[in-house]
């Protein structure tokens, strides 16, 4: 749990760009990430959110306020969700959300790159884990944060990843006391 | 774990102001509820955040992005950190802040009103549990969302709440890998 990849020796620098995974059951996976994208942003830092999973609220309260802010907010995602009936054209959808990504990452424009409900193509097998986590040891930035959201984060992600959190769910409204979401709260 | 606070009946209006609290040792806690107000500022939602704990970092990004944003955020604990050595003055900077909360809370004013690191309060003994819960329960508008983080919150307040995260910390690259805080991502 104290190397990040299994490559890395003794000495390690006291300052680089983060891989930050928030997983687990509970809220909160997204909505830190993208408070991190709020601190950044009143830092004048350059922020990309790439956005792997339609929701079925469509996120309208996150999109219009990175619209609003200029933060680039990609919704690769549109037209594809759990219910598709379709699995190849998810899996090709995927990919292509993959390589839009990997163009965002090395390019070296951004000082933060988010990867929303992006673990789930890996616990379903659109993307093979070790690829990924290669492509990401050679090709990202040293100084790029990138944070991965999403339920069912591989082992191997967690492995590689440098700041894990899993958000537990202790109480929720929707599912134990039939409250609905909420415009502002949940979307 | 099904009732909010042993009072509620069988009948639950189907939309309501929430109590959230995101809780536990693991980052997540203030960025969550940070994109929940990112979230709601997007709907044009009216938002006020309350920090109740002194950051050693002082939170230069988020209260560069309220600013920015027109968002209320009032830093209650200025001056006031976990190293005082003036006990009296802590529980009387802590009472002023829950006063100033309390208007905000009451006045009808806010969508959202967000008391950061709030548990602490209540965690030493600050202020009664009891009584700031039956002060919410009577005062807090129906449609009002409270948004309450920070480590330790007392079972009584878990089980007024309506919808409770733990962030658990799987793996901190600060305490685990020496990497220092970094700007934008932890402050």
């Amino acid at each position: 749990m104290t190397e990040i990849d299994g490559q890395a020796g003794g000495h390690r620098a006291p300052k680089k760009g983060l891989v930050i995974v928030n997983t687990g059951n509970g809220k909160g996976k997204t909505t830190a990430a993208l408070g991190i994208v709020l601190r950044a942003w009143g830092r004048g830092m350059r922020v990309c959110v790439i956005q792997f999973l339609k929701n079925e609220h469509a996120r309208y309260g996150e999109i219009r306020a990175a619209e609003k802010l200029g933060i680039e907010w990609l919704s690769t995602g549109d037209g594809w969700t759990w219910t598709s009936k379709d699995p190849a054209a998810t899996r090709s959808r995927a990919l292509a959300a993959w390589a839009t990504a990997q163009a965002k990452i090395a390019g070296g424009n951004y000082n933060i790159v988010v990867l929303d409900e992006f673990t789930y193509l890996l616990h379903y097998g659109w993307l093979d884990t070790a690829e990924v986590l290669a492509w990401l040891a050679e090709h990202k930035p040293a100084m790029l944060h990138v944070i991965i959201t999403g339920r069912y984060a591989p082992p191997a992600l967690i492995e590689f990843a440098d700041l894990v959190t899993e958000m537990h769910e202790v109480k929720h409204p929707f599912s134990q006391q039939g409250i609905r979401a909420q415009a502002g709260i949940e979307f």
